[in-house]
């Protein structure tokens, strides 16, 4: 959504923009450190086609996939922030088989299948890559607008809001939040080998009625925009600096 | 999966295989045509990713994404075949608020957003492209080995064995079966604006306690081989016939 990446297009100097395949790509540098933007729209299906034509246009160092989610660990509030030590997809699951009823419980998740130089693999969760995750969660103590967490991001195009199945998902998998893009994102990554971080901000909460707080968008990017900088930095990465 | 690919790949002449990202294509031609098939593993990110690539790659004519799926509609069993006139995705919904309970059956579900020519549109339902559907359902009166009926095809990564839920799915939906990539292929399809159609044989349906018959994905390879041919046929393409 624009509310979650308009500040670092914003930042971005000498920014390029293309579309490929109609998907939105703003290149351009910021404090000299090379970085593409990519406004991948909403679901899995567009994060991994805009991961795809990002890696294999712009062969970037590392991939971020930021943005907003929705709680549901109880130990969390709007603007408080997840790093994904995992991603799991909420979508891929079998359900038991019945005769009655239609209980959203009463399943187990799937895996998600991804190609390891050519060879079929199996994982329900994806781990980030863990230098990202060390300095993002290292730059987390200088975060003013809430807490920032190691969790656990859950993916899929639905949006939960019965507060018994946030629950389950907590209980059971140790979601911490969920959102739209940043397993399939993760995925796409894992078949490349470049090193990925899900970032996600709470904008809302069912856990505590908390609704959609636009502004939400605006801090994840600018804590974002640290984590940048902090890698290029661990990375020995020319910066302006 | 390979039962669902093998019977495509043997009968290429000249083939030539290549990973991109990790996935596998397969280009070489069938009685003259060109054609490629495409590897897609499982699931809507591997199918999204896969599509996008071949595009990039091969610039087809036509897409269609085929293989099994599991039956919701009363009318059909095993070795029928759907054409997807529409696509949904069953993960795409948002659930009501409520404070006690999981129904997956209190739901609505949610559009996907595309590309169009830049601008960002949303649509529950994707449409076959007409002349792909008209083509596939003329053939579909020289099929022995069940009906071909034009339908709705369901794509998510979840598999559903829960008897009610494919009931709401059929009577509210209108879906005729559930698979796992048709409806992300479609989706990227729209976005290159590359005619689309989704070919699903039913290789199982829990409305009847009907299990995975392997051999469904051999049908319908071969029933999507003359296809391949009449399409071909229509838009006067050179062959060997």
């Amino acid at each position: 959504m624009e509310c979650e990446t308009n500040f670092l297009i914003e930042k971005l100097q000498n920014p390029q923009e293309q579309r490929i395949g109609g998907w939105r790509f703003i290149s351009g540098d910021y404090e000299g450190i090379p970085v593409v933007v990519s406004v991948t729209s909403v679901g899995m299906t567009n994060a991994a086609a805009a991961t795809v034509l990002g890696i294999e246009t712009y062969h970037p160092l590392a991939v971020i996939n930021q943005g907003t989610a929705g709680g549901h660990d109880a130990a969390l509030h709007r603007f408080d922030i997840v790093l994904g030590a995992e991603t799991i997809d909420l979508s891929a699951w079998v359900s038991k088989r019945e005769n009655k009823g239609a209980d959203g419980r009463h399943i187990e998740l799937r895996p998600t299948y991804y190609y390891d130089d050519g060879i079929e693999k199996q994982e329900v969760e994806l781990k980030a890559d863990s230098e990202l995750l060390k300095v993002a969660a290292e730059e987390g103590k200088n975060y003013q607008a809430g807490k920032v967490v190691v969790g656990k991001i859950s993916s899929s195009n639905n949006w939960n809001r019965q507060i018994d199945r946030i629950r389950f998902y907590n209980e059971k998998y140790g979601s911490s939040c969920e959102e739209m893009e940043t397993h399939a994102a993760a995925h796409i990554c894992k078949n490349y080998k470049v090193p990925f971080l899900g970032i996600r901000i709470l904008s809302n909460t069912e856990v505590y009625n908390e609704d959609f707080a636009p502004a939400t968008g605006l801090a994840c990017q600018q804590y974002v925009l640290e984590v940048v900088k902090a890698y290029a930095k661990n990375k020995q990465i020319k910066t302006d600096a």
